[in-house]
């Protein structure tokens, strides 16, 4: 998965670097070949949420500062991606993507993420939450 | 965005590293906050698709090879995120992060574009492609 490959990266390339500049490219395209032969398929979801359109603003503040907390302080949550249709702003998706179920069940009992609920029940007039599969998660890559 | 920011995150790693280990962690710090900071935001689009139930593995395939084309040789194709509904695998998400509008408009234009669109049109029952605002874009980080 992106996000926690290149967090991965980003340590291999220091280290790699640290312990010397001669032949440091080549090991790094090594290392970096078997950190995307090895990395585990990540746990997806796709919540769709229709948004009160008279609470528009005060729900995208509510889930920015529950991303902002849970990819701080919640080591298996890799990526939490929210975006409103731009046809029509009360209509929202988030995609979730965490290390494994695990990690997913641990996310809905923070309290960050409880805060969230409680803060936006009333804004939110409907919610489809759909556990997926992936089939390719791609992104770029050195 | 999270691809590309890691892309030059692992680029300045390695360049501070190379400069010498004393302070490095702190100017590694230090630039990558810049860089958070400097990150244009990228354009999102959500694409639903329902594929003929009994067409959802060739479908697979045709969308697996599109994404491994477009992220290797497009550079603004950021991520191309295909995820089936666990309940329903004839029913499938593609969340696209491109670097701007352009790069979305080239990306149609491409001959992997276009192959993907001419296997699977028999594939496809509907789609639906959504144009979104992202709200927050948030993703693991060092």
């Amino acid at each position: 998965m992106d996000a926690r490959h290149f967090l991965v990266l980003g340590a291999s390339l220091l280290a790699m670097a640290l312990a010397g500049p001669a032949g440091a490219q080549e090991k790094v395209q090594e290392k970096v070949q078997e950190e995307v032969r090895e990395m585990p398929q990540p746990y997806v979801r796709v919540a769709e949420i229709e948004i009160d359109p008279s609470q528009v603003e005060p729900y995208g503040a509510a889930v920015k500062e529950q991303i902002e907390a849970a990819v701080r302080l919640e080591p298996g949550v890799l990526a939490l991606y929210a975006v409103a249709d731009a046809q029509n702003p009360a209509h929202v998706f988030v995609f979730e993507i965490y290390a494994d179920v695990d990690a997913y069940k641990a996310h809905i009992e923070t309290p960050h993420f409880k805060a969230y609920k409680a803060i936006t029940q009333d804004m939110v007039k409907s919610l489809k939450l759909r556990d997926t599969v992936p089939i390719l998660l791609g992104a770029k890559r050195t």
